[in-house]
């Protein structure tokens, strides 16, 4: 059987592709806004069934709105779906931990190309994500702010004319937008300057995270720069001042880079060389270890060392050697070391 | 100018060939023997003219001297020779550092095939040498037997009836011989079996050292294997006790190394192939990382994992990477960080 997550399985994701503005660095933007409806308990406080009455409704509203691909969206019911298959979803960005974590009454609906979706009944009723390759936040906002408007007619959110949209967490409400981007920074972990810029980043009231969101460490370099407040500004200031810090962020990773090669060229290539080597020869790799190298590589790529890689490349091993992937590809469950081996195989043979 | 180093530069090493009887694990088989003519004192003892004044009877005498290739041995004068090349032919285990710390009326004596070789008035006025390749300790005993022989008719040698050769260290009195074997022992490194090997050794009153001898510790798991004691046994019974201990040793090692594929054929591949991405993609190579790794790579051309590398290249860049063939090649004095950036490129670019 051809299943949804397989017709996603082909790609390496929608987010994840070099044909976008300052991808170098930066690797993605997403958008998310957050809505509940007037009439409507948060999911929180609803019963499983409720929840499935409302994940009802939506699914049969889901075929009439456009931006989410209208009848050609791929809606995913989670509560009917293997936890791999599940996990596969959260690795491509498409669903959160908290959504996974309560798949009953839950929906998700993806429009074909990853760059637009839906989760239903994950901490509020809709919440509305909006993705896109490289350093395009405006983009991605128009395209959340018009989902928004098309679901918006369908279903009237609870919104108060002094506090804004309402949400299930006090810290969303207002806009209900979060906003990120995800920069790839070798650079400044390098010369241990992240420590530094991160701090100085959070007196802006943004933060910066790990790839898997709050609490994740840093894997491979890369790191999630997001607004914290979602009151007191219109989603168009938020977007330019996170803008703004990501512009700076990228700039200092840019001339750190140019640095460390006009100062220690052999140091720069032995890190970027010996990442390939360990990706393209070891029989055992740890997600840890081969987002590592990944990093390192991306880094060649950037500065257009190798030959026969570029970036697509990259995505496509990036998303694929992820645990739920590895997994989903061999048809069934592995274990840690089981993983190991078959990252290492996945990355030996797809690294050329 | 074409100098004699460069003639020996041009080889891996008479000792590092393929062509040799065991030599997946035993790499090479040496025999030395310590001579002083019974009408001088000990080199340590006499005057630096003194010294000179031998060594120049001693040259005057090689072209006769059918088993170091009579008129076609390299002779080489320490004494005016630059530091670089004095260690060039250490790395080629032809000069000791004892040899190489005191030139002053020095001389070496080679066969251009590197298997026989003469040092005059390192701490004993002559040490014949044989190397041979792989595990043939016999054959090596028979030609240093027969230098010994063509030597001995031209220098009477100091000769007790009760104690024998008489050495200018008292532990080399009588038979005058050392033996050695260098192994190749990573699987007992691996599983931690190397000591228990050594500490059981020992007790036979068989020595092992490192690569480079006296006090070196393991580099790229090489052990040289050689005889304590010189007195109370012939020179036959001595190398008949050595051989039967590298057998042991090289068999047990064949054990391991068969018990490691079985048990954790990924880990062993994970081993070797990490060991080639260094040295085929690292732009910085420590020396003592590239041995560690030359182990890994020389253990994967042993089990025939590589379709295109064999044991003779392997050898090659074994020799080559050493600091003092590095400087050579280069043709100047290299720091050691510059040493790492060559060793590194050297290495890349002779491993395919």
């Amino acid at each position: 059987m051809e299943g949804k997550v397989e017709a996603l399985f082909r790609n390496p994701s929608g987010i994840l592709s070099s044909d976008a503005p300052g991808n170098d660095i930066a690797i993605s933007s997403r958008v998310r806004l957050a809505r509940n409806p007037a009439d409507r308990m948060f999911p929180l406080r609803e019963s499983e069934d409720e929840r499935r009455e409302f994940a009802a409704e939506v699914a049969a509203a889901v075929p009439e709105i456009e931006r989410l691909g209208g009848a050609d969206a791929l809606v995913f019911d989670p509560e009917h779906m293997g936890a791999i298959e599940r996990e596969v979803l959260l690795e491509r960005y498409l669903a959160s931990r908290e959504f996974n974590a309560r798949p009953e009454g839950a929906l998700l609906a993806v429009r074909p190309d990853e760059r637009a979706s839906l989760m239903v009944n994950e901490d509020d009723a809709l919440r509305i994500q909006c993705l896109r390759p490289g350093f395009q936040l405006d983009e991605a906002w128009e395209e959340a702010s018009a989902l928004d408007d098309e679901l918006g007619s369908v279903f009237k959110y609870a919104f108060d004319e002094k506090l804004g949209f309402l949400t299930a967490d006090p810290t969303n409400v207002g806009t209900g937008m979060r906003a990120s981007v995800m920069l790839h920074l070798p650079g400044l972990v390098l010369t241990n300057q992240i420590a530094s810029a991160v701090a100085a980043v959070g007196k802006l009231n943004i933060a910066v995270r790990g790839l898997y969101g709050e609490g994740s460490e840093n894997l491979g370099n890369m790191y999630q720069v997001s607004n914290q407040s979602t009151l007191g500004e219109s989603e168009k200031q938020i977007i330019d001042r996170l803008g703004a810090v990501v512009s700076q962020l990228v700039e200092r990773e840019e001339n750190t880079r140019k640095l460390l090669m006009e100062r220690d060229q052999h140091g720069m290539l032995d890190v970027i060389g010996r990442s390939y080597g360990v990706l393209k020869h070891s029989h055992r790799l740890s997600s840890e270890e081969a987002l590592k190298c990944l990093s390192g590589v991306r880094l060649g790529v950037d500065m257009r060392l190798f030959k026969s890689l570029d970036v697509d490349r990259v995505n496509t091993v990036f998303m694929a050697i992820s645990p739920a992937h590895l997994q989903k590809r061999a048809g069934r469950e592995l274990d840690q070391s089981e993983r190991d081996v078959c990252r290492a195989a996945f990355c030996r043979e797809h690294l050329n």
